[in-house]
């Protein structure tokens, strides 16, 4: 398969993103080509400095960088040649299948929507964000592309995160939740009252309504919200996981000799839990409904999680999520 | 100040309700009278159970209970004898001034609303739910009691919030925080933006947009959102730090002996960072808007978070957070 990564996007670009590609190449079987898509002297550069020269890579330059403080539009209209858009068209032109970018979020979705299109009879991608859940993967689509969606819209990132995490994850039979404030049926707001009657008449794996334990605790394998939900649960969920971590470091140094010395042998423990709670195993989030595959990394993203997030993108071509969807949305659509 | 109690709300009701109350007859000073709501045997038998005693306890009997899987306006409609409408109407008799319940939050909000009205020119009573900030105590405003807000309940949660950290906390000039999904002025959604652009026009220290982190690193004194988002948050953020030990727990017991012995070692910094983390050490969230004061407690509240929520119904009545709310409403919608 054929993957673009936007080498410039991210808080630790170009570096990471090398690394990462370096990593991708040794590790995910089946990548033909990897187009390494950033200002091309900083790109060859990189390459040179990690002793990386692999007849896969191909540099594909671009003069541009879409930095946070941009605006979504400015990767359509101001930046053109900006490494993410530059990325994205490679799809278009039908030369990558998919491409990573652990830049600017909002560019990429637009970027995405507009430059590749949307898939037949979806009305808008949605991001589909893993969380680390007991019993696997709870996907939580929307996580943010889309901060004023529609009933219709839940609906489809119902269906959408369905064939997901069947196709991609292996999930036999999906469970599907609605994120609500209370789990009996009638709870919610008008907007997710329309879409548990709209689900519950599908035939989806339809569990009805959920709330936060349910993310880590219940088998529940897609979880549906407006990207406005999605985004602040998510970053929320994030925020608190780092501040107990970090709460325990504190009170630790604060502990006596004997605190100290327990923490260090128990670190192990720690680190392992760290390790189950970050999005670097993941790597990124699939948006789902656009033609071609997009995955979307973490700003912060380390060069393991680099390497999961064209890993991830490596599995959705491989497992064809795409046909799989537009099959979907066909059969629900017709 | 008169206090009434809630005995047959919340999950462990009534035990750890009288055994809160026998804690905050002992350490709340200024307690003249405690209402205790529920079934009269079952009162008097808890009571003598604990060998509590006391002349400032009045028993004040109601035949009905609201379970959890009641709809709200059942409280009003078919069990007005329900402890949490007897206890509200306690206030609205002017026999207390505030009432505590560990029970079905959405009867609570829709009995004291409707019972006991709101304060002049409040559109929409909100929960301010106390989140633990790294610089003191961050107010999320609305957690649940208005799930459908307008921009206006925003801004009035803005203010009743700031009014409220300031004369009960002690907060010299609160930073009042917009939740929206990313920090830059324009982020967000319709409704966001109007509340941002009304805020920006007041003379509350509004700091802007503001996302799952600075809830718990950023000094900030007030976060406002709509209800639904406030509630999914709390409950997310909740469910992540719950997660968490459960993993932490997991991971030492996985380990080996030395993990094990190391965790042992260092468990007072654990139960530190539970104690910090939990809801335990506030008691409850005021509904701030109604006439008379009403403290929602969690409905697994122990006798210790029992006790805190009168404490904190004390505080409000003794800084007179109402009389503050009626004076800064005038002020800001005169």
């Amino acid at each position: 398969m054929k993957i673009a990564l936007d080498v410039m996007g991210g808080d630790h670009a170009p570096n990471h993103n090398l690394m990462g590609a370096k990593l991708a190449l040794e590790e995910i079987t089946g990548l033909e080509k990897l187009y390494l898509v950033g200002n091309e002297d900083i790109v060859r550069t990189g390459l040179q400095g990690l002793g990386l020269a692999d007849p896969r890579i191909e540099i594909v330059p671009s003069t541009q960088v879409i930095d946070m403080v941009d605006a979504s539009a400015d990767a359509l209209r101001k930046k053109k040649d900006s490494s993410i858009t530059v990325a994205i068209d490679l799809v278009k032109q039908g030369l990558a299948q998919g491409v990573f970018s652990p830049g600017h979020t909002g560019a990429s979705v637009a970027v995405a929507t507009l430059r590749l299109g949307r898939l037949h009879k979806v009305e808008r991608p949605g991001i589909a964000s893993p969380l680390p859940n007991e019993h696997g993967i709870c996907n939580l689509v929307d996580a943010g592309a889309n901060p004023e969606a529609k009933a219709l819209h839940l609906v489809q990132y119902a269906i959408m995160g369905s064939v997901y995490a069947h196709a991609v994850q292996g999930v036999e039979r999906p469970v599907v939740g609605l994120m609500s404030i209370g789990e009996e049926d009638e709870k919610g707001t008008d907007l997710t009252r329309e879409v548990f009657s709209r689900l519950r008449a599908t035939d989806l794996n339809f569990k009805g309504n959920v709330e936060g334990h349910h993310l880590f605790e219940t088998p529940l394998h897609v979880v549906v919200c407006d990207g406005f939900v999605g985004n602040v649960v998510l970053k929320s969920c994030e925020a608190t996981a780092k501040a107990m971590m970090k709460w325990i470091r504190h009170e630790i140094e604060a502990g006596g000799i004997r605190t100290k010395l327990g923490a260090l042998m128990a670190k192990p423990a720690f680190v392992n839990v760290k390790k189950r709670g970050s999005y670097e195993s993941y790597g990124g989030s699939p948006l789902l409904g656009t033609k071609g595959i997009v995955i979307i990394g973490h700003g912060s993203s380390s060069p393991e999680a680099i390497k999961n997030g064209l890993r991830m993108c490596a599995a959705a071509i491989q497992k064809e999520v795409n046909p799989h969807i537009e099959e979907a949305m066909a059969r629900y659509f017709p």
